[in-house]
């Protein structure tokens, strides 16, 4: 649904405007005080004067067009005010009225009755329960709480399910010195959702980058489709998602569902759009701060540049858990730094320029000018920050602080400014920015190197786009329902020309010698039985049989297992190799979703998987099958054969690419184990869910 | 060495004062704005007026005793200045100068110099190199550098081995409303060292938590005594140790070594010793402040009151990062608070008490008392935060937050306030909270919770101290030395009654298949060369052998493995079980040191071990493998037979302690694997490293 128009109204109506609220104070006194060029109206149904000035009793009354209705009347009388208000031709309405879905079974009534009318009449309502929305780049403040000033204009878009945090944000971001476009406090999303309001960022000139915080993505589908805009237009989203805490379970049947929580599967997908998640309200301002000032970021080699020693340690120490790299300097720039950097100094990456700075007020920026200068590094670090208290004289400050910036902003890389510890960028540390052209300030180390982290990996993603969802024509076999245990889902596999075992299914004692006799010993024997899953664990597989004596007397046992024995399956033995799992399970919201990790008994033990909701490609399970803690054992660890990662991944995207050709009715796909050995690729087992 | 006098001097000496040093000028400054009482003295070989006050050419020249000298004079100077000081009787120093062991070989060999006459009479010097410190407490500043106004006096005691890192430091806990009672700036520790500096705080009654930044622990032994008296006095040390980035092995033989890096065991020497780390300047004056209000926290059982859903769910998150539990609220509780919640609220933990509270101020206030008499909580985390600028009539907000303070300091049990996001607590917040008596808020939701966390576990640390040092009577075997393969390692823990499997060395096939039957087949052959270490990746194992012949076979092969085959091992073959490893290292450092992880091949693929620095209890050994990743295998997943976990627990203990017994010789002593089927522990291969 476009929003264009809700946010860029040239003239507001308050609806029951009233003294007594203090919403509608604030409202009002938003509107006045943050540059509303249009005309407000007041509308109360007593009329009279309210906030000192004469009200409307009605929409009708008002004597011009109106774009926007803010409306505030009680819950009741909220559909009336919608319908007078279509029937003069309003199109956009933000109700902060509460009292609808979130309070209860009526309330939700109300709120369908709203949504009805909404829809019939093309009216785009922002709410309701919600406060409305900060348009600080074109100074409409339908607001409905008090707006922390200053209020900085900037372009990070920032899109809030929770009303409540949209005054801490706000501080946040003032205090970081971060400017926001338009702030939106999305209330129950009746008719005007999340999703619209990104798309309406990623097409907003004032918006450089869209900060999220989400208590649930309601619509996947429409979600991934705005992210991939976004991500197209060069636009990061930074999200704070909650709820990462509960985990739930899809399918019981296969293993893969015990291990895929609900969250892991919102991670992979927001991976895979190139969103950059956090999980603080810092990192979210912060983030979308550093990204709003510097854009992409070229690479991971950083340059760091330090007044202290001990900051630079610590640095070190962030930058590897953000899998950043500090490469060694160039001979020529330790040659040049070595003259510059005191004699007790050490000329290195991260570079401590020592407390001489405090002598020589140069020092720092001549390092600077230095190491943006050397040939190996992407981008450069800088600790500093401006001053918090303002000195009794200001001006040799000033002058120190332009001198700054202008070589950052002659520096061939980006420059990252960094300061120690994170504290407000003050009201004299403001000034000191806007008159020099120092620029933005990321707050402190730990987070600075978080959000240098997250838009490095960004930068990556842009570079590399996800891949694009493909139209895929399902082609589900016959019989597609309930549980296909090994001998059906493995004869699946192979039909798609999928690498699988060789395997009889026997009839009887007889057959199953014969099988084996073909396959050559040892083999393998195991139940087939319908809807069976785990079947080593109801002692239904029989390994490392030796003879035509053995088979026999395993095919015996199985009868003894299962009362109803459909027969057996004989497969060679395999010996060696590394066991994987994978495993595709339909999310309910993002749809399938790849796991690969560690199989066999390990699965669950250690739960060392890797997520991707699907499509993918061989390049991207490659990414996945790195990220394994057990990565190592891929490698070659303790002298096992080395896995062929390409063989590996190609196979595991071929079986990911059948499984979107198998149609709505599968709920999941589970090869345990995928034997690696070397470049022979093969799944040993196999089971299908059918919704 | 004691530190009382170097920090609490009744005359002060500033040597080398003049009026080109900034150090010189700041540090009279902090001397006369920050209260120092005692007199001070301005020393300059010229004489004349220094900083507007007449100057003594000496020390000697002064006319009243001095407590303590201020040394800025030229490096090549300072000897000369400790030694007219020695000869007054003057015991205490601070010398700021640098130039010594930091700047290369002839600063090293002056330092050398400086140390050894302190030690022969009796001074006690702070630096060289170091800032000075600030005694807050005392109201005693000699210190080198601008003190960001205003200084908050407290109780929290801070240690820094970065000068650079001091005002950023200082500025941080102004910002958090955090008062320090001592700052000390070490430099080169030539004398007086961080451990003197600990054992003092642990005695000053101004101080209740010690925060330290650590580039190095110089001496583990004399750290973790200071560290153990720390945890006694119930003082909390909250740590940030820098160099978690570098990785470093001490022994190539065992496995173990390249498990265990330096900042691993560092790391498990501070949990072992009841040491809060933490990775950042934030967590640390974040952490050390919450403790100094809030002293030891009585359990992980947290109720949460909040007025954002948002926000509550943001904690619900983190709580669980932390491994705090938010159970659910008691009938009673949940009754009581259904009267006072909106209706279209929800009545759980975490409680969001609604926006309502912009229309009810007192409705958080209510529900807070509720809470915290709901009898299943340790503890309240209440979301709330001092005004940040003051309103046109400050009035009612005084009385809105002195309400809440009495609500507060009437709880039955400890509430911790925490603020939406790490700002600034503004001067205005400031006096609102001395004014109020509202109690010290942890700034921000992502620090607050990681603070509580790392509080809780401090106090159950100090509920259950670590197990004590002992002194053990070495009895290193005879010919300890090099390395000692399985045999000699088998027999070595076999004579101190710990479990090991079976074996037999046999000289030649038939002893072999002697052994062999002794022990019922199947067997296994595993060749006794000395200083061999993994044998198993030279084929010098053979399982499986179920016959005479095939032991014999075995032996043949071994021989053509090994040029000079001194024997071989023959033992039962186990199957089935869980491997584990038992290794223990010698850091140089910090000693004897135990890892337990997943054994065999999973070793080194999944790094998946527990550290500990000895001494260990059983107790201790069981919370490590709880730590393990594959836990779950040890609790029996996937049909495997549940391991005893006191069994194993106890037997590593024991191993431990036995290794203990071997004296500074023992370089590691590896099992790998420790096989344990249900209450059954072995040991199958061992290997003992001689330095």
């Amino acid at each position: 649904m476009p929003v264009g128009d809700l946010f860029n109204p040239r003239s507001i109506a308050l609806v029951g405007a009233t003294d007594k609220s203090g919403w509608s104070l604030s409202t009002l006194a938003n509107l006045r005080t943050h540059g509303f060029a249009g005309s407000v109206h007041l509308v109360n149904p007593r009329g009279g004067v309210v906030h000192g000035s004469p009200a409307h009793r009605s929409l009708t009354e008002i004597p011009e067009p109106v774009d926007l209705a803010y409306v505030m009347v009680p819950t009741g009388a909220v559909l009336g005010v919608l319908k007078e208000g279509a029937k003069l031709g309003i199109r956009s309405y933000v109700v902060l009225t509460a009292g609808f879905g979130e309070s209860g079974e009526e309330g939700a009534r109300l709120e369908a009755e709203v949504t009805a009318f909404a829809a019939e009449h093309g009216l785009t309502i922002l709410g309701p329960n919600g406060n409305g929305y900060i348009n600080a780049a074109a100074g409409v403040t339908p607001y409905g709480l008090p707006i922390p000033q200053p209020l900085l204009r900037g372009s990070v878009g920032v899109v809030l399910q929770s009303g409540a945090l949209a005054s801490s944000v706000l501080a946040f971001a003032q205090a970081r010195n971060v400017g926001v476009s338009l702030l939106t406090s999305m209330g129950n999303e009746s008719v005007v959702t999340v999703t619209d309001v990104i798309d309406y960022l990623v097409d907003d000139p004032a918006t450089k980058v869209v900060a999220l915080f989400l208590e649930s993505i309601r619509n996947p589908a429409e979600f991934s489709r705005v992210a991939r805009r976004a991500l197209a237009a060069g636009k990061p989203i930074v999200a704070l998602k909650i709820g990462r805490s509960r985990l739930a379970s899809h399918t019981a049947q296969a293993h893969t569902g015990a291990l895929v929580g609900d969250d892991d599967v919102i991670d992979a997908a927001l991976r895979g759009l190139g969103v950059i998640r956090v999980r603080s309200l810092e990192d979210l301002i912060i983030t979308a701060g550093l990204l709003a000032s510097s854009g992409p970021l070229p690479g991971r080699r950083v340059g760091v540049v330090t007044p202290s020693g001990g900051a630079s340690e610590i640095i070190a120490d962030r930058a590897e858990d953000e899998g950043l790299e500090l490469p060694a300097f160039a001979p020529g720039t330790v040659a040049r730094l070595a003259e510059i950097v005191p004699s007790f100094g050490t000329v290195q990456n991260p570079l401590d320029v020592t407390g001489y700075v405090l002598i020589d007020r140069t020092l720092l920026g001549r390092a600077l000018e230095v190491v943006t200068a050397d040939p190996g590094i992407d981008l450069v670090l800088l600790l500093s920050e401006p001053p918090r208290v303002a000195p009794p004289d200001p001006a040799p400050a000033f002058a120190l602080y332009s001198a700054s910036a202008q070589r950052i902003a002659a520096s061939p890389v980006p420059v990252v400014v960094v300061s120690n510890v994170l504290t407000d960028v003050t009201e004299f540390g403001r000034r000191v920015q806007q008159e020099t052209g120092f620029p933005h300030v990321v707050g402190g180390i730990e987070h600075g190197l978080q959000a240098i982290g997250a838009a490095v990996r960004w930068s990556e993603a842009r570079a590399r786009p996800p891949v694009p969802p493909r139209e895929v024509r399902a082609a589900p076999p016959p019989g597609a329902s309930g549980v296909w245990a090994e001998h059906r889902a493995a004869a699946l596999l192979a039909s798609a020309g999928l690498p699988v075992v060789p395997s009889d299914l026997a009839d009887d004692e007889e057959a199953a010698v014969a099988a084996a006799e073909r396959f050559g010993y040892p083999v393998v024997l195991k139940v087939a039985a319908e809807g069976l899953g785990h079947k080593s664990d109801i002692g239904g597989v029989r390994l490392g049989l030796g003879s035509a004596e053995a088979v026999r007397q395993a095919y015996r046992g199985l009868a003894g297992v299962v009362p109803s024995l459909a027969g057996v399956l004989v497969q060679p033995q395999r010996s060696g190799g590394i066991e994987l799992l994978v495993g595709i399970v339909r999310d309910p919201g993002w749809g399938l979703t790849l796991a690969v990790g560690l199989g066999g008994v390990w699965v669950e033990a250690l739960r060392d998987t890797a997520l991707r909701v699907l499509p993918v490609d061989a390049a991207e399970v490659r990414t996945a099958l790195s990220e394994l803690r057990g990565a190592a054992l891929l490698n070659g660890a303790r002298g096992a054969e080395p896995a062929d990662l390409d063989a590996v991944a190609g196979v595991v995207a071929r079986i990911a690419a059948f499984a979107e050709t198998l149609g709505d009715g599968l709920e999941s796909l589970e090869i345990n184990p995928l034997l690696v050995t070397g470049s022979r690729v093969e799944a040993l087992d196999a089971l299908v869910t059918w919704r």
